[in-house]
């Protein structure tokens, strides 16, 4: 018990000076979901109490709102395209002080060192970054990766520092068989996040008999009140391109606020750095009509209970003195940041030696980028703002695509990691008029994904990232524009601004191309073979719930 | 993962039927504070979920409501003179389904030996009994009873089957000190719960920041408020004598139900059996105005999230099956009770072996019991319904005592440890016309003590302890009417049928005696040094406050 010392307690007794102590301003207290005055004492990192206290070092926070550092209750920082001691320097600004990270995209990619890495990354990094094991390398038996990890794998890293439990469940087949493997997995961790999106009834029952304990993938409030009522966590995300805030923000009340967290899952830098993280969740909770103290407790207390962290989540005796001021509660603008009682400075990029990773694969020729046939063809459609797909049918000819006018693009899948043919599928919402787009993050085997408006800018886009090993990559004729992922062809190892800066370069050039939004969020979805409904994979079309491969046209 | 079974998850699937299935009732569901309707299905005695389910038995509960088995956040069960298992057999007729027990008592008589008593009475027990380590023995160092435990012999127990964490800590002045000692008993349990009555301020912040989670000792709204405010779980308490609901029920809103649960702490076996276990309190919080869901919330999920228990608190899949069953949700009459899926059933009471307890006294001799003097004398004031005392002051002569006038009368203590002169003193409450009463339990060394009208019914029922080595004994000229206490001096080997018809004798009798309800339980707390304010032990009179002996005189 660090926090039993002579020194501490005759500091949160008054007898001897507080290192430091916040005055004037009101403090959050979750387990009230009401504010408090007096001053806030701090000593060694830690809060001492609220009272009357004076400080060696004292700050005037007149008109201020303290709040406990805000927590992600599941995200991967992969997706930001950070490393993830940038990804830090990012979200602490935003008032984000813990994340709850499960590094399951780099795990597929590199295994058992692409975990050492972003464990590694934890040391000097400005937010407390905690890691649940990726349950699922690869994601399902048939979604081959970089790694295969099974029980003994994960088990090593049981224990130690920043380790917290397994990472989302997404294998709802294999729990709902038994699967031996995966009961391996689940016995050995007493936190094991869940992933089950629309699973419902019997289904439900039997998943979270086995053993799961939360989910983020609800989409739709009848789904969510369910799992809530099954005595699920309710993670609510807000990431990229999955935007769950406004249809599920009303089951939260104040007899739910205690299950109910905030999640990123899946957040572009741009994002982060233009619109926000957890304040983000906050303030469009608020905006939905939410009481702030509610969204207050969600992302604070709610969190850290869920996941065992006693020493944060509240500004009370003995937890860490991490919190974020705001002066308006409903813009919700975080103004300044403190961690273990430090205020937050500007610090420099480090550079990190990020592991390598495979790129055995070849450019697919032209004759390759061929389809053939007519009829019916399915297609995978965008869901705007979600994460699911639509399995879509259309009658169509392959010389018609691209179709322009129903919006039907060419989409390709190269492995990676193995020298063979690439998969050619079809896809509707991407707006594409021009150009091309492709990049090496297409969850969760993190093959090359690209889709186009012709096969010759398609074949230039896989040719960048096949060149640099990774990277994301818009071409217009032969121009490309470029964010390089050097870490794994996931990450890249810029300092945080120039990553901003070329995902801005992308943005303005994808929508010149005439497309949606976050064209590159959706790209790396379309792979997701976890997600209903109908998927693409460097093995062909995959139908989620037949769980099976099928051919582009029904007959 | 015991729940990890292909058996279970086809069960749970509709794919084989339940062993059972509860049809047509209403169930309460904590985790929304609401009920739910459906089949509630169960295998292997966990809950498989709530939906449409066939089972080989089946249970039609129309018109009732199902809440899941209540928990008794902190108890002694050595209050109730009941041993555990013949404690079980009482309340889990009130749907009492898992108790957090202290053996406080028995390890300060009887140590290791008592301890592992009540561990090995958990075995057969109708309802789940979880225990906490007693962190206090003896409360504190100048409270000598039969055993001093420190932190090795309490770490031993650590990893046990019904071992949770650490019991109360009362040696506040020894946490705010940073006693090494303490600090030891600290660091090895996540759990621990706290005692703290009247504590405040700085000294709360201190006492919250050494390690202390909890609390249940608050007589005041403003102070239960504060713990809840500085992160303390509030542990509500009702118990024979103590009875804190009224005052404190209001705090319990939707937002506060997560962190308050409710406690028994001390009750004998008549209360129990004619007012009920958790049930009463329940009861007492409905009539207060507390919304039902919000009293059923605290009776269940909330003391079980308390103490880690994930296994139960709701009825969701992979809980086990333990709940009561009432017609009526403001009566709260339970009329059935299942305990991991089964109907509990009557059982006849086991005998067991219980350790053997020190009584190395001697009856006190006439003149020892003569107290004199006169002028301004310390009385200890009883204070209706609670455990705390008042320091009162009465100018008086010795030889005036008992002044039946203004109900002051003699208390004597004997140490039933060593033969060693008995201590004196004067209290003020128990209104007593005629005779004596004496125990063997006097918390929390236990050793004898006495009240009374004359020194010779004083001694009758002292010499009457000491013969059956441990009793509750009233008597009125000659004639003793006794509850002995055979297991270590605390508890009654008999059924508690047998122990409920002595109390009930033992009440009828000081009722005659003029006596105010529950005076055993009054006298019990007489030599508690370890809540304010005056106190007497076998060493004299005690200020809690100065923590020191004082004379019976002021001069």
């Amino acid at each position: 018990m660090e926090t039993f010392s002579k020194d501490l307690l005759d500091a949160a007794r008054g007898f001897i000076p507080a290192d430091a102590v916040v005055k004037n301003a009101l403090v959050f207290n979750p387990f009230i979901s009401d504010w408090e005055c007096g001053d806030l004492a701090i000593k060694n990192g830690l809060v001492l109490g609220i009272g009357t206290y004076n400080g060696k070092t004292e700050y005037d926070l007149s008109g201020s709102y303290i709040i406990p550092g805000l927590i992600d209750a599941h995200v991967h920082i992969e997706s930001s395209l950070l490393v993830p001691r940038e990804y830090a320097r990012l979200v602490v600004l935003h008032g984000t002080t813990t994340v709850i990270a499960d590094p399951h995209e780099i795990a597929n990619v590199t295994g058992l060192p692409g975990i050492e890495f972003m464990l590694a990354e934890r040391s000097g990094a400005l937010i407390d970054i905690q890691y649940l094991l990726p349950s699922c390398v690869p994601a399902t038996p048939k979604d081959m990766g970089g790694a295969i990890l099974d029980a003994r794998d994960l088990q090593q890293f049981i224990g130690r520092d920043g380790i917290l439990g397994l990472g989302e469940m997404m294998n709802v087949p294999g729990v709902l068989a038994a699967d031996p493997a995966i009961g391996d997995k689940i016995q050995f961790c007493a936190i094991r996040d869940g992933h089950a999106p629309l699973l419902r009834g019997h289904d439900l029952n039997a998943y979270i008999l086995a053993g799961i304990q939360s989910d983020h993938e609800c989409t739709r409030r009848d789904e969510a009140e369910e799992k809530l009522r099954c005595g699920m966590y309710l993670f609510i995300r807000e990431g990229s391109t999955e935007h769950n805030i406004a249809d599920l923000i009303g089951l939260v009340t104040p007899k739910t606020v205690a299950r109910c967290c905030f999640a990123t899952d899946d957040c572009h830098a741009d994002i982060l750095f233009e619109k926000g993280h957890i304040d983000r969740c906050v303030r469009l909770a608020i905006g939905c009509g939410l009481e702030p103290e509610l969204a207050l407790r969600m992302a604070t207390l709610s969190a850290a209970e869920r996941f065992g962290l006693s020493d944060r989540g509240a500004l009370t005796p003995g937890r860490r003195a991490d919190f974020c001021v705001v002066d308006d509660l409903h813009q919700f603008i975080v103004k300044k940041v403190f961690v273990m009682g430090k205020e937050v400075q500007p610090v420099h990029s480090v550079a990190c030696k990020s592991p390598t990773s495979p790129f055995t694969c070849r450019l697919p020729s032209a004759d390759e980028l061929q389809i053939s046939g007519s009829g019916e063809a399915r297609v995978i459609g965008l869901v705007p703002h979600q994460i699911i797909t639509d399995s879509l049918r259309y009658t169509l000819a392959a010389q018609d695509i691209p179709d322009f006018h129903r919006d039907i693009l060419k989409v390709v899948v190269c492995s990676r990691y193995r020298d063979k043919e690439c998969a050619i599928g079809l896809v509707h919402g991407f707006s594409l008029r021009r150009g091309a787009i492709a990049s090496s993050i297409s969850h969760d085997a993190h093959n090359i994904i690209a889709v186009g408006t012709s096969d010759a800018e398609i074949r230039t886009a896989i040719e960048e990232v096949i060149r640099l090993k990774g990277a994301m990559v818009a071409v217009v004729g032969e121009r490309p524009t470029i964010l390089p992922l050097d870490c794994s062809g996931l990450m890249s190892t810029l300092p945080y601004p120039e990553v901003v800066g070329r995902l801005q370069d992308l943005q303005m050039v994808t929508e010149h191309m005439g497309s949606i939004d976050d064209p590159f969020m959706y790209l790396s979805f379309l792979a997701l073979t976890v997600i209903p409904s109908l998927r693409i994979t460097d093995q062909g079309l995959f139908d989620v719930g037949e769980s099976a491969n099928i051919p582009l046209f029904l007959h």
